[in-house]
């Protein structure tokens, strides 16, 4: 998950909502990414997708069996949508999002062999999507 | 909607699930796709999500406001995610998707704003994918 903030802390440094996420294979880092909806004007280009298409690209594979994905923040429905598809072995998340986070939409939207856990590095991650809203506001 | 079951079309001669989409701004078709997530291997490489990051590419925005969605086969919860994000107008597709259309994960998924319908050239759309999974199993 440190890596995830890393890529997250990219994201706020490039004028992003700072979410990071990795994608682990046989404990390497196999795909780094972070959101980059403003710079790529394109509202799919979340952190998580960017992640899936590096990592099934590196792999040539589109499943990601035996894969796990740390990202900073709870992946919003598409991204959990997309994870649905990858059959991920297991997603782990920072911080929760309780106005866009999956568990809003549907909680039983990832697969259903997919492990999910939370609240690795909570507070960090949280931390740094507060304090960008709060300088955009300025 | 003609368009869009074009694209389908070039997917089930490619040997992809058939679903193509189109999207229209003012009148004018300004992206279309098909279905690649096996030429890709990206789960992501679905019709909408290829058109989505198409269309907001040739505008230069994020935003997809003036924008209608025409898609042979219901949008899965991905998809939805995508469009719900993307704030478009209009999403008309044709086929009902009962196991994966996002109406059974939630069927407010897209955003308040979007109008949607289905039915426009319905029998053609299922018939076409009802027919690659027919030759798949033969």
């Amino acid at each position: 998950m440190n890596e995830a903030l890393k890529q997250a802390k990219i994201a706020f440094e490039e004028g992003e909502i700072p979410v990071g996420a990795v994608i682990v294979s046989k404990n390497r880092i196999i795909a780094r990414a972070y959101n980059q909806t403003e710079k790529l004007n394109d509202v799919t280009a979340h952190a998580e997708i960017l992640a899936i298409t590096a990592a099934e690209n590196y792999l040539g594979a589109k499943y990601l069996v035996d894969c796990k994905l740390y990202v900073t923040l709870e992946p919003c429905p598409m991204c959990a949508g997309a994870l649905y598809w990858s059959q991920i072995c297991e997603v782990h998340y920072g911080a929760s999002d309780p106005k866009r986070g999956f568990h809003q939409c549907n909680p039983h939207m990832l697969h259903p062999k997919t492990k999910v856990s939370s609240g690795l590095m909570e507070k960090q991650s949280e931390d740094l999507v507060l304090e960008f809203f709060k300088k955009l506001r300025e």
